[in-house]
């Protein structure tokens, strides 16, 4: 019985790298798209979140499942809760991905970037795919120091952020108010995408260390 | 042992509504702040979102508590469950209120939407204010016919939110880029806070009749 549940509660822990892989190539792919504006990779980033979604919502079954069947409690009880939290940043992330996919198909065959942005939003999404690619390293090793490196990332892509909100609000700014607006929410999709990695790193750092970060991080 | 049980699930559910109530309470001061440019009000909002904050983290200790210690079953383990997430989208929301508070306040003494949008923003606050009360109410009476009508109140939002983009992408559309992103994420926020209002929505549909609406709704 003892071994059983252990499997299960390994089994809820490979699903959610499963999910975290899914999450960092839809931003791969969901970037490439962005970036040279290939409006087929933006449909396959789009048509592949449904996947993330469907995972996402047979990790919380088996979660469940295991509260009712199992009664886990300590750190057990905290695994199983912390997934269901986890499951669900990821599969946020995965929504923003698509939406970065979806800017990229509304605006082709046109870029979404102007050429004056294209180095700032690069370094983003360099930066977006580092955080997902950690998070993976991270769920399946739980070694803190990459959830730092998170943390890091992070701290320089809310930098980059608030650099494109300067430079729209500039007087040097010539773009129009479409073009402005999806700079904007693109910007903003990009540092969603972190945050929530940070949130699924934080609890990682929760489970192994029983210690949060001091939160301040935005979920909305 | 049974009556504490169902009590602590009364307290849970209890927890609920107060943090409801004080999301509600946000949006109002949020969204008055935001039409008539009151920096005092903004700042109460932003001030008062780590009592939501606190109140969810609360809220979750004690839902983990009763996993721990009950070992809840069937429908008691769903309401748990579903307790969680729904702290979680409500938190969130308060998130938005103070996103939009947080606007008030940066373009504070003007307003942050131009006269030309001052009345697709007060249709968009109105319909906010009546998700959340009646998110309370839903919290407290679990009528499912107040669930529809949020459910109707975020298909007009999500109406209101595109006719805004379309009018910042028309060529009539002259205000500065920096009102331009404003009016954009704005309008966003009042978006958002509508869908993980149908989120609570649809979760408690889940637990008073065991089927979701088919979700469709975003989370990021």
């Amino acid at each position: 019985m003892r071994k059983v549940f252990q499997e299960e509660l390994t089994q809820v822990g490979d699903q959610l790298v499963e999910i975290s892989r899914l999450v960092s190539e839809a931003m791969d792919k969901a970037t490439t798209s962005f970036e040279v504006a290939d409006v087929d990779l933006a449909q396959d980033v789009i048509a592949a979140d449904a996947r993330i979604d469907f995972l996402q919502n047979s990790l919380d079954e088996r979660a469940i499942d295991i509260l009712a069947l199992q009664g886990p409690v300590a750190s057990d009880l905290r695994m199983i809760v912390g997934s269901l939290r986890m499951s669900a940043s990821l599969e946020r992330m995965g929504d923003l991905a698509r939406h970065i996919a979806q800017l990229a198909r509304l605006r082709y065959p046109s870029t979404v970037i102007p050429e004056s942005m294209t180095g700032t939003f690069k370094r983003m999404a360099e930066l977006d795919q580092e955080i997902a690619d950690k998070l993976t390293v991270l769920l399946e090793t739980r070694d803190l120091e990459v959830a730092r490196d998170i943390l890091k990332a992070n701290t320089a892509i809310n930098d980059l952020h608030l650099s494109v909100f300067k430079a729209i609000a500039a007087p040097e700014w010539k773009e129009s108010p479409a073009t402005t607006v999806d700079v904007a929410l693109a910007s903003r999709y990009f540092e969603r995408f972190a945050d929530h990695g940070v949130s699924v790193a934080q609890k990682v750092t929760y489970l192994v260390t029983g210690a949060w970060q001091p939160t301040g991080t935005e979920h909305s």
